[in-house]
């Protein structure tokens, strides 16, 4: 019954014979088997343990992975104390690392791609400040300072710095439920600061302490479906006012003006040829609609218009900060709610034209860089800020090369704070929540949900939660919702983790899964699992139950001859564990034994042998000869042993 | 330059040559690198996809996983009718299986634990419904109904059910906050019903819903924490009063009686040998104080009594549920605390012993059981029950069978209910202080904190949060802090998860962590990468960072001749995929074809795979040619590759 079935032999150990310690006599497998193992090895590898390491030097390493991945000062190591200097201000300042290599021609790209978005930045300031419930001229201030800051510290050469419509969005409606805009303005003003404040105090916050990963649990699908829903939300507030008024102007050629609003900046994103139409259009229509209400006096026809507009740049703020305990909390969460979801967009923008030129944006920095910018905004009258895509995917069509762009942009803004204002008097407002509209339809990604629904179906509904919650109940509740959702569905995945069978590839040393290997063939005589997660408290229980039942369901069904005496348990894919786990591994071992199994393990990493060998310290539970490197060695010196032991 | 090494050949093909197809021709690597692939095959598997399935029957899997992982109703299938409901009702009603076979000889050993139990439960009653602010004789209605109902329904043989210490001190200190249980003892008491009502309803709802996981969350650090922590609460309490007593008592023996009961309840749990003496050591003690206080009428010297207390049987309670709005918060507050709390400790001593004999307890099954005897409870003059560990141990030293120990216990606590009541009068308050003491002393379990701490560090955070929080802040919310930093462990070890540079174990075709395995040596030209977590939203853009900072690492540091061309990317340890991961993969994919290098993936599982041929039918990212089963087979097929390409 025991024969050595010829496709087997010590062919694997070629040239140089210096093989690791204990090699085992290796037998053959039963005939029956009808396998061969191709690769299989005289020698059996020992499982080597982590190098020893002190806790403190453990944490150390884990701390620097958590909060410094990118490690930023690894070029300092070695250089003169004067060169790491010189790079400390350029590390904080990333204005000194282009300036002094600044030359005309890159300045000539700047400009252009500064009055492009500038364009764009002078109507979509005015128009989100209305969506925020703050005067139009907020969102001119909020157009000068803040690119002014960013083009200093900021690492992006692309991001176009300045209000955005979902942060403005989220302020104006948060805000709005405490204090009504139009019955007490100035505290609302006065909120508005402060609440930026404190957005730009959470973001330097996370970038200094290093905690930018936190904005990383806003998943893609989490943000389609909110951006999708904000969107709705606010092209129905704003369609309300529009068709209100279109009722009375049919006649004032609104809805072509809107329709190419649409049409264009809509396609602004996809066909970057058109971009010059698209980065017009919003300043053309707020030109044209100006002019009509002005050469038709539509004002007094129910036109609503802008009105006078003080000339001058932005005035100090700082002593319009509100830290009156009544509105605190408010502030605070409005700040918080802001600053994240700015955080968000303006670090995805960023690294998106990063990668699309191929240079490095370091998030942590670009999160101080915008938290400075809104804490300086805070306090010369500006509201919350980022970098919004729309106006950097203009801004990087037009060919900008450096922050300079952002300068330009926003000496253009101060031009226009300082001698424009009265051409903006007869604005009509409708052209501007036209302009809303068209921006914020942009953000209605149907390809993208269409991706998600087919790659991922929970990652859809997490989408769909995103956009559900925030229409129908709030911004911030709907955020709330995809996000737990999002963390729980990781947490699913840890609770319930795969376990698989795995079998021997006809002709081969590898082990892979039954189920995905139609070729897997199982080898008699053992049980081959895998467990693919860490083992902690949240599934050692489920993990218990389900092997146990399988060991039953194998113990019960085999015949003699392929009864089974082994259980291998795979522990590549198992990244760490805690005690729980190891409990659950003792336990394991010690039930195997009671139905007169045999339990090992193999291939655990670092963490886990290191974990197994203190266990081991105190109760020896897990012998070197029950831990291997590769299922094949485990199966070959097994079947081995279990040869001789049965003879 | 180009030599075939000779270690190398088809010899691993032996007897039969179904070899899977896409052979490829493979070249040796070049000699310089010293190096033999040992178990090299001359072919190459290609990656299987996982068989075609419906997004239904995925979904109908995944729910099966996670709310049925034990499939309680396998063996129902193929059965008759009958047999079906035969067996349905053995599922709802566990007694109708050990029942019917039941022996006298069972009986007499369930006669012997039942008893001892009582002797136990009969002053514990009394103490820990003091313990809860109630009074003392609901201690001991609790000790009669649930007994009977878990006899009914429970799962366990071993489970000995009534009050216990912990769930006793939460609810008293939660229901104390809104309401005093001197100045309104009536009040107190419907609160305590209503909120056991409530706790059973959340017990039983886990159970039914099948959402007996989330106890999971309760990792054993926080468990030992927290019981050490709620221990000293309790302990420092009790102490206060008995101290206040002592002074003046001190010629009353109760010092060295409080010593033995230490002494010896303590010891039960670590020396069954003994277990005898701590089984009757409390009520031993209340005989003797009982007796002592009678016979010097201590009570006319400042020891203060129980008093008298009525005979009779429990009393039907349905009438005081009280679903007021006022206290309707308080009541599920505290009745989802304690009920999640007593079910953790039911369900977890019940598998310990289980798993000690050596037979199966469903945990949903168990939390129904639990849950529907304090439901029946609430309306039967009980407060909140479960399994208690000390109790339980005792009943299983003492040779416990079946349930019907729990039934024996009953009928004794019946008896003293209805006959003994006025033998309590003289019991001195003070001794059941002591037991009290006595009890949860027994919870602190330094030897298992210390084992957690060389374990595992952060687990032994964990625990001392759990512990502190509890001492420092409040029961409910110290647990909270330390199911929190559980949670956010788990997220960060997906949002940092380990990556490794993999290299070739000399002689073999295993390829593992350089870190680990010092015998294993990098492959010249090529970046072998492993990941181990699912990939997504959460890690994604530290994947990505760390990614590219190796690859730029290694592409500047080479010399002509090691020059990195080939970057291997081992998916075996990456359970699941989400849309940003994809993103990632696929981003990847163009920045290293950017930098000239080629990117193949290695044995991505079934979802991954499946994940990447979806990602396939829509822009053919990752061509077969790209993925391969092991890591061995990848190099040696590009090794070939690269050699044909560059000659």
């Amino acid at each position: 019954m025991v024969g050595m079935s010829g496709a087997y032999g010590g062919h694997s150990n070629g040239g140089e014979s210096r093989a690791p310690k204990a090699a085992v006599v290796v037998g053959a497998p039963p005939p029956e088997m009808e396998m061969e193992m191709a690769g299989a090895m005289g020698v059996v590898h020992k499982v080597a343990a982590q190098p020893a390491q002190s806790t403190a030097s453990k944490m150390k390493g884990k701390v620097k992975e958590t909060f410094f991945p990118d490690d930023p000062f690894r070029s300092f190591k070695g250089q003169p104390l004067r060169a790491q200097w010189v790079m400390a201000a350029r590390y904080l300042f990333p204005v000194l690392e282009w300036l002094p290599g600044y030359s005309l021609s890159l300045f000539k790209s700047d400009l252009v791609a500064g009055l492009t978005i500038a364009s764009l930045a002078i109507p979509q300031g005015i128009s989100y400040a209305k969506l925020a419930n703050l005067p139009p001229i907020i969102g001119l201030y909020s157009s000068f300072v803040p690119p002014l800051v960013y083009a200093v510290l900021g690492s992006s050469r692309d991001l176009a710095v300045g209000p955005v419509s979902i942060a403005s969005l989220i302020m104006g409606s948060m805000l709005r439920q405490a204090v009504s805009p139009s019955a007490e303005p100035m505290l609302f003003l006065q909120l508005a600061f402060t609440s930026t404040f404190f957005a730009g105090l959470v973001q330097a916050s996370l970038g200094i302490l290093r905690l930018g990963f936190i904005i990383d649990f806003l998943s893609k699908a989490t943000l389609v479906g909110f951006m999708a829903g904000a969107a709705i939300i606010v092209s129905l507030q704003q369609l309300k006012a529009l068709l209100g008024i279109v009722h009375f102007t049919t006649q004032m050629g609104i809805v072509p003006v809107m329709a190419s609003v649409f049409q264009h900046t809509n396609e602004s994103i996809r066909w970057p040829r058109f971009f010059w139409i698209s980065a017009c259009a919003p300043l053309a229509s707020v030109i044209v609609s100006t002019l009509l209400v002005f050469l038709f006096k539509a004002q007094n026809h129910g036109i609503s218009i802008i009105g006078s507009l003080k000339c001058g740049l932005n005035r100090p703020s700082w002593d319009k900060l509100l830290f009156d305990p009544t509105y605190l909390g408010l502030t605070m969460k409005t700040g918080l709610v802001t600053g994240i979801i700015s955080l968000t967009e303006g670090v995805a923008v960023g690294r998106t034209f990063a990668s699309l030129k191929d240079y490095q944006v370091d998030g942590n920095k670009e999160m101080m860089a915008i938290g400075l910018m809104n804490i300086v905004g805070s306090c010369t009258s500006c509201y919350v800020t980022t970098g919004a895509f729309s106006r950097s995917a203009v801004n990087h069509n037009a060919g900008c090369k450096t922050a300079m762009s952002n300068v330009v942009m926003a000496l253009t803004v101060m031009v226009t704070l300082l001698f424009l204002m009265p051409l903006f008097v007869y604005t009509p407002n409708v052209v501007l929540g036209a302009i809303i509209i068209a921006a914020v339809i942009g953000l209605i990604d149907l390809p993208a949900a269409y991706n998600i629904w087919k790659m991922d179906k929970m990652d859809f509904l997490v989408c769909l939660c995103a956009f559900a919650g925030v229409i129908f109940i709030s911004v911030q509740e709907g955020l709330a919702i995809a996000v737990g959702i999002s963390i729980f569905r990781v947490l699913m995945q840890i609770t319930r983790p795969r376990m698989m069978i795995q079998g021997n590839i006809k002709g081969t040393d590898i082990y892979r899964n039954l189920h995905q290997y139609k070729e897997a063939q199982r080898v008699p005589g053992f049980l081959i699992l895998t467990v693919e997660a860490p083992i902690n408290f949240a599934n050692t229980n489920y993990l218990n139950e389900r092997t146990k039942r399988w060991i039953e369901d194998e113990s019960s069904s085999g015949n003699k001859q392929t009864e089974l005496r082994v259980v291998i348990l795979d522990l590549s894919a198992v990244p760490a564990i805690d005690t729980s786990g190891i409990a659950f591994l003792i336990d394991l071992k010690k039930s195997t034994e009671k139905h007169g199994l045999e339990l090992v393990l193999v291939n655990p990493t670092g963490e886990v042998m290191e974990k197994i060998q203190r266990a081991n310290d105190a109760h020896d539970h897990f012998r070197p000869d029950c831990l291997y490197l590769t299922t094949g060695e485990a199966i070959a010196s097994l079947s081995g042993f279990a040869k001789m032991a049965t003879p």
